[in-house]
């Protein structure tokens, strides 16, 4: 699939547009007001199993073989392509082995046991999850399903993209920048390719969390960075340490640039959030609308689309904030 | 307006819809499956200023002459007609009174200062709220922005049964049943004439809490009935205690009964749709999904379209739950 483009997009959303949620593109008077700009949030915190991961895990499951179907599936993941490998699994009777790192949050591991795929916990300090979910695939002849390394998954994640030009479009709305969180990178590559073909002039930034800003520094340097080891962030769905070998030659074609946020820059959004728009979302989730609310980007007189890409943070944890 | 219908709506509809926000009209694998059923969940709190209600004060609003516009405004509420007016009059420099009971959410009371109204707090258990804005309205000059009664404000809340038609349309899909709150009974009565005109089977159930059904009883007895006093709900938004004089003859035509569920069956379900749909509910917006969930109704192979018509919730309470 050398020739990923809008294209490839649209032929997954033909493909998965019966299985998933059409989410909502909405925006808020109140925060229109206090950025003197129109903002529209894609709320995929609202899709199957709460993020978009559910698009790409659908698509790829469709992609398989009938014979890799029986043969089951392994995925790693720290919860959201987790869950959405074993809903899409479940819903197809695919058997699915996921690998998860044990300090993930409590609400991403019992959700994927519910979803009845089978979990193998590591520690993230010692083991490599890559190593353990290719031996598992070798050992027991399971397709792996990456969660963003696939051109299948950048196109299921895309579908997004193809959505929020849609649904611009039917309100004659014509975006200038487009912000959108980046771990690594699969929903900002598919994304930004569909909106980059609807609207040429948009200009998309990848956000990241401080300290696992790779694909940022990758951008600026013109080659794959890897992030420092040890550092810590709240946004588990972000912490990829270096940007794909598929994603990072699309983002670096469609972004401008990249932005960083802080923990407590995106801990002062979530009840944000909740009080103006009345929805609940994970760290990794809120870093785009971090990123706008802490004025990373001058956005005046602009039209602004911020994704919120997931909501699976733990109940403790949002109480706390 | 003896000759209230959609067209009534659609007119109304033409007007607001550039102020309104077109809320999300959203479904959700794990409580399909769970029910065996297809359910629509119209996400009215994501609205500005977090409920429906927006909807009818700017109708209303819009509707009145200058000199009405220059005099003022005054309305009572327990908390969202409260901050939909106060909002709706910020915007359009028109001078807002607001009459509201001093044991209101304190989101509420706080969200209709901000929004730059004055509240006139009155206790009530003592006092008649109607009899307070009647005598400001008289010593004032000002126009009653009443909560319900009133053709203009059922006409603009029932926008929102317009855009669940036409949201319905688009996915070609024929609802079966549809669930919603009713405390005065104005959302209940603009919408249920839209889907009614729009899906002539469509079985519409007004949903109140215990000991506030008093829509329910009316439509039993075929006249107005008044609850009994001195009960209390959690439902702060549905309390109510019999139907309008202009709502009711509306809600007796289209309505084929009337559901109630108690405090704790919704306060079960507002967790619940924080966990599953990613969404922050008050408890007089959560009645609708708390019938469904409780099997208050067979919906069994049916579509249901479930209203969600706020989430004005004091995060104090939220976080109690």
């Amino acid at each position: 699939m050398d020739d990923f483009d809008y294209n490839t997009i649209d032929k997954a959303y033909n493909i998965i547009k019966d299985y998933v949620v059409e989410t909502p593109l909405v925006t808020n008077d109140y925060i229109n007001n206090l950025l003197g700009s129109k903002v529209f949030f894609k709320l995929e915190n609202i899709q199957n199993t709460g993020s978009f991961k559910f698009r790409g895990a659908t698509y790829k499951l469709l992609k398989l073989s009938d014979t890799q179907k029986k043969n089951g599936v392994v995925a790693y993941s720290s919860g959201n392509h987790a869950q959405a490998v074993a809903y899409s699994s479940l819903l197809r009777n695919i058997n699915a082995k996921i690998v998860m790192p044990s300090n993930a949050p409590k609400i991403k591991i019992e959700n994927t046991k519910n979803y009845k795929a089978k979990v193998v916990l590591y520690d993230p300090l010692k083991e490599s999850r890559e190593e353990i979910a290719e031996r598992i695939a070798k050992d027991e002849n399971r397709t792996i399903i990456r969660p963003y390394d696939d051109h299948f998954v950048i196109a299921g994640q895309g579908t997004s993209g193809k959505e929020i030009s849609d649904q611009l479009d039917s309100i004659s709305v014509v975006p200038d920048i487009y912000l959108c969180c980046c771990g690594g990178g699969g929903l900002i590559a598919g994304t930004s390719t569909y909106l980059k073909y609807k609207f040429p002039k948009i200009k998309s930034y990848s956000v990241e969390p401080k300290n696992f800003e790779d694909t940022k520094l990758s951008l600026e340097k013109g080659y794959i960075y890897r992030n420092k080891d040890n550092n810590f962030s709240i946004c588990d769905a972000l912490l990829a340490m270096q940007p794909g070998n598929l994603t990072f030659p699309i983002n670096k074609k469609n972004l401008t640039g990249g932005l960083v946020v802080t923990d407590n820059e995106v801990k002062k959004i979530i009840p944000f959030l909740a009080e103006h728009l009345k929805i609940i979302i994970e760290p990794g989730g809120a870093v785009a609308a971090a990123a706008l609310l802490n004025n990373k980007i001058d956005v005046k007189n602009k039209n602004v689309v911020v994704m919120i890409s997931g909501g699976n943070i733990d109940l403790d944890m949002f109480l706390s904030l």
